[in-house]
């Protein structure tokens, strides 16, 4: 029954350095080794089933996130619906008859598919080789990777993460269409979109939707579309309806420990440590932040 | 809107070879590229919603195989049910209550995390670096990894592929419980445990089930289970009653085509080729068979 011995308690080897186990390490986890969601840079996907909690990424991605927020303030996305999901790759919502109008927010953005990289730019580097990136690790609780060379950084396609969809004009895309990652790393992907941010609660909602029968995962007839209520910036919204959540942080020793723990899993469960982890199995904790 | 460009005809540009994108290499295959499921490598997991098709992998673990037949023949998973799945993980079947007696097949079996490789094995070697295994490729359309110098080979857990569930000790599996992935794929359980095949079709019966919300995905209550109507060998099927697939022959010319036009993809939404391939996102296809 143990599948995953994600539960269970580490018992190191005589051998083995002392090692903690995830559970045992995020049990040890001080306050400061987490920070709560900047409400300005989250924004709630409202659904008939639920929310699903969006934390921006305006290091990565500025001009797309100003623009996400200008439209969700906007009402852009309230009435809107899913309109796209297809298996193993990506959940789409946005205007499917493409006559919303686009108010006090830019239609199209100019791509930022990749930024210059400074230190401002926090990075915990994976220890690992990558086939994608010349180096990959995590900044601000989000997947990245880096190319030292060129100078530059950009967020990684992990199960999760959210992007603005485009056409093949690299400047068409802009947020009035979103998709998030459902399935396997599309890697591929990285450089070619724009990433805007990470979903830290509420994927459930997402992949369990019924996926679209026709090319590409879309929805064959309009009245399969799952409706948006709508998309909101966390701040405009009173304190007490907003989703108290707290992130790992990930430039803190506790989050080295835990991507080692997961490189080489010690509890007993495991026979044969991978010693290695691939960017996009690295958890990024979330939990409900004290009453 | 083409997120993905996948349906996109490819341009090749000026500059670079002709390369044909997958549907239009797809679409050039010959009647010998393809290969039908063999009946007796194949098992149907019957659900009230449909039917999902698995291959068997008989090459990477035998007694697995034979031993999940004989179950299946025994009707040993008839009126089971699905117990546990687990966002961005698993979904996992079986005997929840731990009643269901085991009849002429094995409760138990050694493992089978890993066989020794033999040139009887196929393995269409990938050209890139992977982080879990000295070399990587496809093996007669199966995610699989190699290492030469110990001479072994082993199945890898993509998406999609189906798992023997244990208990801690290595050789409490057998195949009286399954599970899927269904998430980003989980490598570090290759070696860990015995995997038997992989869904080829019916994959999205499984993902869009309800999430268990119990740790580690289980359903809390019984009522929650998702009942089997039971798992069948096909070959025990009147033929009328199969499902007449195809899969994309992973030894060919094609196919190698195939992984070098997903290494690199030249259709004109692509601005950054990738250069490479991770094992898990290597196109498997599956076809109905012509009437």
């Amino acid at each position: 029954m143990a599948l995953a011995g994600l539960m269970q308690g580490g018992i190191a080897s005589a051998q083995a350095p002392a090692a903690r186990t995830m559970a045992e390490i995020l049990a040890a986890s001080q306050p400061s080794d987490w920070r709560p969601l900047d409400p300005e840079n989250t924004v709630y996907l409202e659904l008939a089933s639920g929310r699903v909690v969006i934390e921006l990424a305006p290091a990565f991605a500025p001009r797309h996130v100003a623009n996400l927020r200008a439209l969700a303030r906007s009402g852009y996305f309230d009435g809107l619906a899913v309109m796209r999901v297809q298996e193993n790759y990506v959940v789409q919502w946005g205007d499917a008859e493409g006559k919303r109008p686009v108010k006090g927010a830019a239609r199209s953005l100019p791509a930022e598919f990749t930024v210059a990289w400074t230190p401002a730019i926090p990075f915990t580097r994976l220890p690992d080789v990558d086939g994608y990136a010349p180096e990959v690790g995590v900044s601000a609780s989000l997947p990245a990777a880096r190319d030292p060379k060129a100078g530059r950084t950009w967020l990684a396609h992990c199960y999760g993460m959210v992007g603005a969809g485009r056409d093949v004009d690299v400047d068409s895309g802009g947020g009035t269409e979103l998709y998030v990652v459902i399935g396997h790393a599309p890697r591929h992907l990285d450089r070619n979109v724009t990433l805007v941010g990470r979903v830290v609660s509420g994927m459930e909602l997402l992949t369990t939707l019924p996926r679209g029968t026709a090319a590409m995962g879309f929805y064959e007839k309009p009245e399969q579309r799952v409706p948006l209520v709508g998309m909101k910036v966390a701040a405009d919204l009173p304190p007490a309806q907003r989703s108290r959540l707290e992130v790992l942080r990930s430039d803190t020793p506790l989050f080295t420990e835990l991507v080692e723990s997961r490189r080489n899993r010690r509890d007993d469960w495991y026979k044969v440590p991978a010693g290695h982890i691939e960017l996009c199995n690295v958890p990024l904790p979330v939990r409900q932040a004290a009453p």
